[in-house]
């Protein structure tokens, strides 16, 4: 750590910094000129512009040497980048935990509650039954697996531990309130908000002036904390900067040629099923390209930073203040969302991997066999919410369901970190596009919102922050 | 999991959600006609008559056909069951910091704080004394554990690790209120809300305006918390009916033979138990009929759920608005009587076991023995409180106070879930006891509330709920 | 724990509470004659005489006796000892919360929040920076670690696990804040405070009718946590009799001839270190005798406790009602101090054992090195903040930056717990010696209140309590 400091580092660590100021005089001095989304848009390409020469720059050097620096470059961009996911994770659980009693207490949406629920988890069983259909049929066609050999000494993975549905769905009830929030279970601080929201509601009804105060603190609380994340939301640009440089330096597509079939397929599933999502919002009525150009920060947030739990915050902020999503569903559904019925994590990515692997085990993929898989992979992308490490006890639910070996897994483990950036993304974007069509479907939908330019929204948001 | 799900497994699951569809009818149509004591009496009858006759019809079935029919059928209960015990224990951590908070900052129940704790914790004592002199008394009358001989392969257990008394007072105290309440740690808990409502009291003292608010949020909590308890105890019909039908499933009583005495003596033990905490109200002028009849619901929550933690927010309850117990009292004993000053866990049990083993052992139990015997199970009943795993905790301080084996602890182990549901309920029901003598010993028990008929209470809170 | 009990352990125990006794009448009769930092010191003293006494009596006896019954009579002064400290430890979390708070939304502080934290950090890495010089010259002096050699059997020591600067910078943010809350980090807790804190005052511009009872709450919550911290001061006297006798009784200062060049060194380092800030509070025209009677009792808890965690709270209140401090700095500058920038166990310490454990390996001692070890001391004594066990932490990272080996560490950890009771004293002593520097520099502090007679300062405190 305080070892020999190469020369090379500090060129670059130098390098990094000038970009970093320059990153900082777009977003202060042109804020009013160019929209927010555009803003992070430009600082990614930045981070992987200089990421990508960063690469090529030392190529040439021996592994040993271009390792150290590596190393000493990336400690002030791992800096930037975690530190600013560690700031968005340190909103997930308050945010919600307000963000649902203010729904249930001061929005009259109880009545709804049931209704948006109820639509809500019908949206998600449907799309991950699509997802897991489009990777059926990817992998089919590719016939992906046939010709691919596990190579020595794999054989070790065995898969995550998995306790089952029932235990799960049990795991996901508040059993110690305290305890769910300190271990990020969004789920559990769901229900347990929503139970102190409902016992307040009837507590109100009968001693109204002793709830009075009760719900103007709750109204206050939401407040202090949207204000919270409107003030981090500011750092997505030097967020996503910093992480795209650290992925764009760090990760080397080295020999995967046996692999490269899994990687296009992965990437052609992931472009379908998001042109799924543009057809259900076409379908509905939405501008699929105002949609885009609205969820484009956290897009951004979560391609870079591979966390769906993480990116919630700003999901929940672009579908209140960008696409002019109601609260309740805002936070409802972007909550369940964040670990429930993920389309590309629990349902595109286990489908390939059972095909693959059916296909390297030999086992005949016919009719029945793809209605247990599909059976399997709906079944299990809620059985699994709420457990983290999601697409690993996905891939290990689905393949113990269907009797299939694991350890092949380990083949494509080495170039999961960048298919975990497209997954991600693609998750989120299905959250957002369920929230968006639950709640115009309740009719609640703000579409004046939705269609106003990105730039008065920032200048909006702007004026409050 | 996702595997051949038997044709008999189909029919069972069927079996059972139609019972529970008619333990909601039982539940929701005859709401005023039928007591809610009695309606959970009812749906655990049914439970256990069903799980009997499931029990029956597969004893013909190959063993590994009957577990493989059993897990399926039973997911569907356990996930009932588990369920309500999670939702309970979910309001325990609140319910307690909020109720002592209130008793302390707004009933003006300071000045009796110091008398209640005395008072509570003496007969915590007594009565634990009296339940270990029941044990060692039975286990000596059946010569308990003469001629028991110790199966090969059980010499490994070696009791739990137990840091001594001086550690786990310590261990009590509040050190991080925040891991406590995430530890569920009930007695820390209750130490620092007295803390709190102490210094709010001296605060308020000098700033009325300023704690004003303070008092009226809390008592708003209180309200909110309670009426919540309220909503998930109208739920006890289903989970007791759910937890029985598992119980009565699953539990082989298979080759006890030589441990028959030991389930007979603890039987014979629990009963008189039960005898002696009756003669304790009939010795304070407390009608014990009429106590059974409006502790029903907690005990058999006791009973089917084995946990004392999870039941203290039906103890709780059921001291308020069913037995008249002042709020105070109500949560302070009950909350000290879940984990310290067992009766059945920490003073019946260790007793019999420490009798057992010095048999086994050749250890002769003459009067100095005794005596020492009844010293370690007082003060160990006291020293163990707030560790999880209570009974086991119990045995271990007691065996290793004694210098006796642990091994032969290893020969019960089979049928102590079975023992460890009559040990809860004699738990609870002491708490329950010295919570009522000790609030009527300070003149504050509504002797009305405690006479009125349950059907009236009950809908006094359906009305509210 | 139930066996015999020594016929001296209880002629000890009954000396012990008559002693106990005796401190009580100190405390009660005499609160108004005696000020209270003299109490502590009385105390202190009778403890420290109690367990010399004790030490010297038993110093005959077989070691296997004198073991059985120290264990027995230390039961006692543990279980007062431990339960004071685990009552501080109690007040950590939620008084440096609310405390924070409180300062940013009702005291107008927030525009010179970024000034004082300047300050504050800037002191911290001089006096580190002096503390190291002062180490590094000593050791090298004394010519410490020459003719050393390390004992058989002890190469094992291979340092603490240390995850490098940026994790470590990354692992003080609130990542979680209930987590961070539970684990009792005192820098994330802090920085959460502070956010929700700003957030409050940017809501508060546009809706201040929604803002103010929260800022009530907050002053009340802010006043109940500063009452509670006044109660459990005043157990002060007893805690340190307590930690003082355990401490004399128990430590023997056996065969220690080899480390005792570097026993000398660290205690003139210590008095040295100690010296320095004298002659800082001197160059700011603040009267050291008086400051160190004013900060008499936090120092005795911290030099008896052993824990700058522990200690807080107390240094907190002896920096507000006894220095004049403002609330502000005390409770920033404090909390930053108590796992930041700690003079002795970061700055003095480790310069010691660098250069003790350099002469030992043959490692020449020249200006380059000298320059070297004094960078990596000062930026390691940032980079481990927050890390538990910061002196072995602080050893770790300096070696480790340093390339010199571990294991001759374990030579000197025999005597470590006296020495570090000496080093947390000077490292509480630092951070109020900053924070008093601090707060005259930003003219906030009350000259009068720092003047007054302590005894008259009681008198306030006691009419509160």
């Amino acid at each position: 750590m305080f070892g020999v400091i190469a020369m090379e580092s500090i060129v670059w660590i130098a390098i990094i910094l000038v970009l970093f100021a320059g990153i900082i005089v777009l977003n202060v001095k042109f804020k009013k000129n160019i929209a927010f989304a555009w803003r992070v848009v430009i600082s990614t390409l930045i981070g992987l512009a200089a990421g990508i020469i960063y690469q090529v720059m030392f190529s040439g050097y021996s592994a040993d040497t271009s390792a150290l620096i590596t190393s000493q470059v990336t400690q002030v961009t791992t800096l930037i980048g975690d530190g600013f996911i560690a700031l968005l994770r340190m909103l997930v659980v308050p945010l919600v935990f307000i963000a649902i009693l203010n729904v249930i207490v001061n929005q009259k949406e109880q009545a709804n509650l049931g209704k948006m629920t109820i639509r809500t988890v019908s949206l998600f069983v449907i799309t991950v039954a699509v997802a897991a259909l489009i990777g059926i049929g990817l992998a089919m066609a590719f016939n992906l697996g046939s010709g691919m050999t596990l190579p020595v000494g794999t054989e070790g993975w065995a898969g995550k531990e998995y306790k089952g549905i029932v235990d799960t769905i049990i795991g996901l009830l508040p059993r110690n309130p305290i305890a769910a929030m300190a271990e990020g279970n969004v789920i559990a601080v769901v229900i347990f908000a929503a139970f102190i929201g409902i016992a307040t509601n009837k507590v109100d009804k009968k001693y109204p002036e002793l709830i009075a105060p009760v719900k103007t603190l709750i109204t206050a609380g939401f407040k202090i904390m949207t204000r919270l994340t409107g003030m981090i939301i500011q750092l997505i640009p030097y967020g996503v900067f910093a992480l795209m440089f650290n992925l764009a330096a760090t990760q080397g597509f080295s020999t995967f040629q046996e692999i490269a079939t899994y990687f296009v397929v992965m990437l052609i599933g992931l472009v379908l099923l998001f042109a799924v999502h543009m057809i259900i919002l076409i379908s509905r009525g939405i501008n699929p390209v105002k949609f885009v150009l609205n969820a484009a920060p956290a897009l951004l947030v979560a391609f870079t930073s591979s966390s769906s739990f993480g990116t919630l915050p700003v999901t929940i902020e672009t579908l209140e203040d960008r696409m002019g999503v109601s609260t309740g569903v805002a936070n409802f559904s972007a909550s369940l969302g964040s670990t429930m019925g993920m389309n590309a994590c629990a349902g595109l990515f286990p489908a390939v991997l059972a095909v693959m692997i059916a296909n390297m085990s030999g086992v005949a993929i016919d009719l029945p066999f793809i209605f247990l898989m599909l059976v399997v992979i709906v079944i299990g992308s809620f059985g699994i919410a709420g457990i983290p490490g999601t697409a690993s006890i996905a891939a290990t639910v689905v393949l113990g369901g269907l009797g299939l070996p694991f350890a092949p897994v380990a083949l494509i483990w080495p170039i999961d970190p960048i298919i975990d950036m497209g997954r991600t993304m693609v998750n989120v974007n299905g959250a957002m596009v369920i929230s968006t069509v639950v709640d115009k479907s309740m009719g609640l939908m703000d579409q004046e919102k939705f269609n106003e330019p990105n730039k008065q929204k920032d200048n909006e948001v702007g004026a409050e922050a």
